[in-house]
């Protein structure tokens, strides 16, 4: 299959492209590597991604940042930045790409723990997580063509837990190869409407 | 308690003020209608609001409208309208609210069953059902001085299945009064991080 990843050199994106790479062609895509750049948060930068790719199988979207604070400090300025930085980036990655995805290929968002294991300071990025998990389940009835959409929800990488030191007490890291995995059931499986959680 | 509804007048927040009133003070508050008039999309309507309704012991939140169409058809503008109509006016009147509510207060939310029982075009509110759902549970564990936060997520209202024809097949409608009883398990009662279904 030809899967384009888009994040495909960042710590989750990576996962996929390691897992998926030996049977299928990995189209990478970041904002500065990649075979193809894109700016995800700018759709007309988005529809030039999909027309350099030509038609593909499957669309892997591990982007997104957000914003990390005590409710008690937060403005909805500061919550919006996980919508505007995240969630609709991975959206309108899919709205503009079930045109260029062939019959029965699919979507495969990536969200996070936060929205089942909460952290101080987590609940905008929490929302986040769950309108995403919550879209993928609402748009799966809608697509057209045998589209599949689903989202992978990885705990804390072990890669990354020393940038998050000391952020998710408790939290037992993941291992790369098990998010792969969970990668590989949303591209090669036949799974549709799902949440993948890596835990 | 003194316990503020917003939405006070709309279908489900009928429910809440008809359960909630014999034992406590509510103060409705609406666009249009209440004790209180506020655009809950204006952040300084929001505050001129709880100047004006002094400290309450709880707030019901019961508004909010979003984008209904097939994925295939949505742009991220649609799609953003369940955001922006829905979710962020709901959390500002938490982020805003926090200050105003007493000691072992609580904030109640309002979404609603398309994140658990999908239908043709809903893709949208169910992410912005998704997004609060999850933002009660990040944001229960950061709430100061004993506040609780919840969300009730009704399926289709009896008095509202007119409006809806035809939309929601096979769903079976709920009465108001368990919704209203939802609101009173979340004003009354003790949980936090919790979303009430009522189904």
């Amino acid at each position: 299959m030809r899967v384009l990843v888009i994040g495909a050199k960042g710590s989750v994106g990576q996962t996929a492209v390691h897992a998926l790479q030996d049977r299928n062609e990995i189209i990478a895509v970041g904002r500065s590597h990649g075979d193809i750049r894109v700016d995800v948060e700018d759709v007309e930068s988005i529809r030039a991604m999909y027309e350099q790719a030509g038609k593909v199988d499957a669309v892997v979207i591990a982007i997104g940042h957000g914003h990390f604070g005590n409710v008690a400090d937060m403005t909805g300025e500061l919550w919006m930045k996980g919508i505007l930085h995240k969630v609709l980036p991975q959206v309108n990655v899919v709205l503009e790409g079930i045109q260029h995805v062939n019959d029965n290929g699919s979507f495969t968002m990536t969200t996070g723990v936060l929205n089942r294991d909460p952290i101080a300071g987590g609940a905008s990025a929490a929302a986040a997580n769950g309108a995403i998990d919550s879209f993928v389940f609402g748009a799966s009835v809608d697509m057209p063509r045998g589209i599949r959409i689903n989202s992978v929800s990885p705990g804390v990488l072990q890669n990354s837990m020393d940038r998050y030191e000391g952020l998710f007490p408790g939290h037992e890291p993941v291992s790369s190869e098990r998010v792969g995995l969970a990668y590989v059931k949303c591209v090669e499986g036949v799974i549709t409407g799902q949440t993948v959680i890596v835990d």
